[in-house]
């Protein structure tokens, strides 16, 4: 039989954010590859060898999924939300650029997810209703001065933003720089929205003035999203809503 | 019975892209309001009343909705992709804003759904895998300027990019200024990917080098994905696989 290898999204956490086409990818799998946790969500039945593995390890689990593929088996890597957004996606196309080329000519096919900062949007109101952009926090793959000119440029262009991996316990002081930008660029007025655990039962939604922002308000399981300068707050009874304006004055 | 509102991602047009939570949304609705194509996508049953209206008149539309949701009725308002992306969600909270006070303390949700650039950017590989932007290249809520200079700020800040409503008959114009300014700016070596009705039996993936782009490569069903100075191609059989990688070098 030929192999095949498909990198799925399960979305933020909830099942009820799983797509049809990643349900119906996981029911044909031979073989489900990824994060301990994610790896986790997937039920177990007959017929499929479950391969959780540690963090940090992207490369290696991508080599081994693309082998199993390469002998016949029906491959299923799992992501947290989107594959294509700071997951699992990247990694598997290094691996393979890098890899023999027999590779190249896998059945290989990327499933889309709900990425943690549309489910985190849609949880505040629509914050991400105008132009904005999406930046990765951690520096472990790329130089903090990178990170910066990103932020400042962002701000110049008065993008909302969504933030991924705003912080870790090993990089606790690159959101502390983060907020510090963001106020020398932005004005204290923006609105921050911390949305941690979106869709799980641990789930948390903070609107935060920039002014009152502080680093420990976010973890490695929140997203962080920064208003545009255009972005509005409906005060209600309850959290308030978030929302960027289609339109900007002429 | 208590109204509410249910602002809810239909995906890009395969029916495998709705997730179950929005599924579960139509199927408690009374009343589905939406741009005539999107409500389409919605199956007839009894005791639920379709509303398709024209495109253009979000405001109207959002009314009537909350108009509908304050009488007591399960009104869902269908957007297509997710709604929180240059969508129906910003558009229904512009209402409530402008609205009676009581609007504010109705029962409103947003659903996410799979957004046009993720489900594109999955058919091509994983080019919105680093820092990435969305901007929407319509000018008719916001001047041509603004658009002008987010590219170049975009383009400074080395991200990838993804454009929404590239280009229509009323606006043949913006998307030629664009490549013109991305050529000025990027380089000509820039993969671009065309990705037309993505996830219909229409789909059409194309991935040209920027030098070889032309205006007429893009329509309203096209989203069009810039890849960073990183994103590499993959040769092989078939369309190449694009991707940006997770590092860049120090």
């Amino acid at each position: 039989m030929t192999g095949s290898l498909v990198i799925a999204g399960l979305g933020p956490g909830a099942e009820s954010l799983v797509t049809p086409e990643v349900g119906a990818a996981l029911a044909q799998a031979t073989d489900v590859v990824g994060y301990i946790p994610y790896v986790a969500r997937v039920s177990e039945r007959s017929g499929l060898t479950l391969h959780p593995s540690d963090n940090r390890i992207e490369i290696d689990r991508s080599r081994h999924a693309l082998e199993m593929a390469s002998e016949g088996r029906q491959v299923v890597v799992v992501s947290s939300g989107d594959p294509g957004v700071f997951a699992m996606a990247s990694a598997v196309f290094e691996t393979v650029e890098a890899g023999p080329a027999a590779w190249r000519d896998l059945d290989i096919r990327v499933l889309p997810g709900i990425t943690a900062m549309l489910a985190a949007a849609a949880r505040a109101g629509a914050p991400l209703g105008h132009d904005f952009c999406a930046i990765n926090l951690s520096d472990n793959l790329k130089p903090w001065a990178l990170i910066e000119k990103r932020l400042r440029l962002a701000a110049e262009a008065d993008f909302a933003m969504a933030f991924y991996n705003p912080r870790s316990r090993s990089r606790p002081e690159g959101f502390a720089k983060t907020l510090q930008i963001l106020q020398e660029t932005c004005g204290n007025a923006r609105p921050i929205i911390f949305a941690r655990a979106v869709s799980t039962p641990e789930e948390e939604i903070r609107v935060v003035p920039l002014v009152d922002c502080t680093p420990e308000m976010a973890d490695m399981r929140t997203m962080v999203l920064v208003g545009s300068s255009t972005t509005r707050i409906i005060e209600r009874n309850g959290t308030p809503i978030v929302y960027t304006p289609r339109s900007v004055e002429t």
